[in-house]
């Protein structure tokens, strides 16, 4: 195959790396995915190899395929990245890769920019903890400091008596990933920015989208974010982009924020296309996918502007039935290709429409088909009031 | 992989292959294309198996691994079509894709359906062509019946002297596979609709587009088709969805429409997605590619409504610089990963907008910036009178 071709090369094989092929594909450019482990998601459409990530002769025949590297996975061995960096070029750039790798050194940065988080304080020992929760306060969050995802890797203290058991959980890994304490924030909403920087220092963010966990884990999204002050819109694309400065980023990237009492704070950033960003793919003009592509093979970045509303509703576990699925009108599917198990991110599917109130009515019916009420209501009942 | 996996099988492993896997792997379905050439550009994106149109051990093979069978390429023999449909669903039905594989049948269809046509004659012999120039008139077309496809396989007349060299150029596969002539039509436009039609009768059709054709070659095309009254709409609608029901039709086609003193002729129907319905990957709510796969596998067919108005760019021979053309907004760019080579079709580009005149200033930027200015006009002038 020719045309104008090219290869990117992306660390981690899941679905990130799938849906980035997917983007990739009419744009002439094959990709290539490294994984350690085999059968990931991305096979489908990709092209893969596996190896482990110290694996520096097969990392040398992946360098030598491939026109730029990127990530699919942030938790790539930092030294793996910086190996690869002196080949070929890798975006975002190890250093931006490993600054996100830590909520400690992630959180000193977001407040050096001039972004507050939720207090915070890092742990080394069972002592600390309990002199941090005393300064801190109750209720808190013990996090591992890296390697978490999906809401895994925490753990909520809610009264003094849960200190034990937060140690039971986590203790042992204060010597490994490191740990780090976090004041639980009563946020009114959480939101995140998903924006792109180009090798030029071109910026660009998507409008908001308003997230909703369950259980830690991303169960909806709603973009533009509905009833959300221009200045605060500012507000939080200034901080995404003062970030990405600092860091020299190149690609995309998310910046998850909690709104307390009208104010901003900085929760984590993502270095990497992200599941509160699924939605750009039919609901704005050129994808996170499409411009990460772009941003990291030096291409000129597409328009970020929303076509409409959208709603992403997240499949964790097993998919709901598709055929169902696909009756509802502007529903866009997919499906992973993964097999069905308890947490996992399986697929995921965006609704779209031209306004609002069509928007609810569509999440409206698929709730009902899918038997996905609980799912839905949040963005419904926001969607009603706009 | 598994998810709600299905796997559709190709017959041909082209563009559109390529684009049919790509529609279909959101979906979770694989693709497997069957070609008897090695690389087709399918190979990228699907699953490919090398075989000729005639061995049954490996067809066997290819049935056994696909939920149905569809064409990438109309002019698969009928014969492997109905082989296989004994043992797998094949769509559209052999059939169906019979009477489009032969001019002649496909105009004495169109005018059982009530849809006029340019006047015609079969010719077998040189004094039969003599004889129909003599009935129909000059300019005309000599066409091979079977097997022409980009303008191939025809040849114009415009005076009786060219008589002869129709014939030295064609007249030799009057045996083969047969001669058409056909009145030459001093249109006025020229549109086709591109519609589907699932399993279960239900017919959908996409706003109509107009085409622009240089040497025979779709050159551009334009949606929704601007300045057509509603009446003809509704009149190229229901000669499609008579022609769909008279031939038992499942999945996309498209009708190719001449209008001459606003009235509507009947060129050809291709019984597959089609170049003319390139723009609704971008520009509609569903993609042709993607409802012929849901058509085909019997899933819920896609609303078909444009999302506001698209051109589309047909690069032919060779593609122009992605990097220049990445830089227009809204342009959706689609590299097949062929090798250059004159006539080729090896890629084409979608400029969408939220109105005429957005779009019109466009692809002003793209025709100047991809010197393209010829290519573009058709549409920007049309655009600007809206
Ligand atoms: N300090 C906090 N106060 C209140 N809620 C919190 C806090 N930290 C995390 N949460 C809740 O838990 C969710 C997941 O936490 P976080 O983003 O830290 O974890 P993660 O494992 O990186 O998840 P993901 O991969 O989904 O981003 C947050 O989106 C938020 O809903
Ligand atoms: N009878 C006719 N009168 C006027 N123009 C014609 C006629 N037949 C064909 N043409 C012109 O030539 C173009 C290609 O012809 P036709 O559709 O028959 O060929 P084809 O090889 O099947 O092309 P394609 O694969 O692009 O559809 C038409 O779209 C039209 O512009
Ligand atoms: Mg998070
Ligand atoms: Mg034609």
């Amino acid at each position: 195959m020719s045309g104008q071709g090219m290869v990117l090369g992306v660390l981690g094989g899941g679905q990130l790396a799938r849906m980035l092929a997917q983007a990739a594909s009419p744009l002439g450019i094959r990709t290539l995915a490294l994984d350690p482990a085999a059968g990931g998601c991305a096979a489908d459409v990709a092209m893969t190899q596996q190896a482990e990530w110290d694996d520096w002769a097969a990392l040398q025949r992946f360098a030598d395929q491939v026109d730029a590297v990127t990530f699919d996975f942030e938790n790539v061995p930092a030294a793996t990245a910086r190996w690869l960096a002196e080949r070929v070029p890798v975006y975002p750039p190890p250093e931006a890769l490993e600054v996100a790798q830590d909520r400690l050194t992630e959180k000193t940065l977001f407040r050096a920019c001039g972004l507050p988080t939720p207090e915070f304080r890092a742990i080394a020992s069972r002592d600390e903890l309990e002199a941090a929760v005393a300064g801190i306060g109750l209720p808190a969050i013990l996090k591992t400091r890296r390697l978490g995802y999906d809401g895994k890797g925490q753990f909520r203290l809610r009264e003094p008596a849960d200190i034990e058991a937060a140690w039971q959980a986590l203790g042992a890994q204060a010597e490994t990933v490191g740990l780090i304490l976090e004041a639980f924030v009563p946020f009114e909403r959480e939101l995140s920015v998903i924006a792109v920087r180009d090798r030029q220092g071109g910026f660009r963010g998507w409008p908001l989208t308003r997230n909703w966990h369950v259980d830690g884990v991303l169960s909806l999204s709603l973009a533009p974010a509905p009833q959300v002050d221009a200045s605060v819109i500012a507000e939080a694309m200034g901080h995404a982009r003062t970030l990405a400065e600092r860091l020299q980023y190149v690609g995309v990237f998310a910046l998850e924020l909690f709104v307390r009492d009208g104010q901003l704070l900085g929760n984590e950033m993502a270095p990497r296309v992200h599941n509160s960003g699924h939605w750009t793919i039919e609901g704005a003009v050129t994808s996170q996918f499409e411009n990460h592509v772009r941003a990291v093979l030096g291409l000129p970045l597409g328009l970020t502007a929303a076509r409409g509303p959208a709603a992403m509703f997240n499949w964790i576990g097993e998919l709901p039935d598709r055929r169902a699925a696909l009756a509802v009108p502007d529903l866009h599917w997919h499906d992973y290709g993964k097999t069905a198990r308890a947490g996992r991110k399986v697929g995921h599917a965006t609704v779209c429409a031209a306004e609002a109130s069509a928007l609810a009515g569509r999440l409206e019916q698929a709730a009902q088909i899918l038997g996905r009420a609980t799912q839905a209501e949040p963005a419904i009942s926001l969607l009603r009031q706009d």
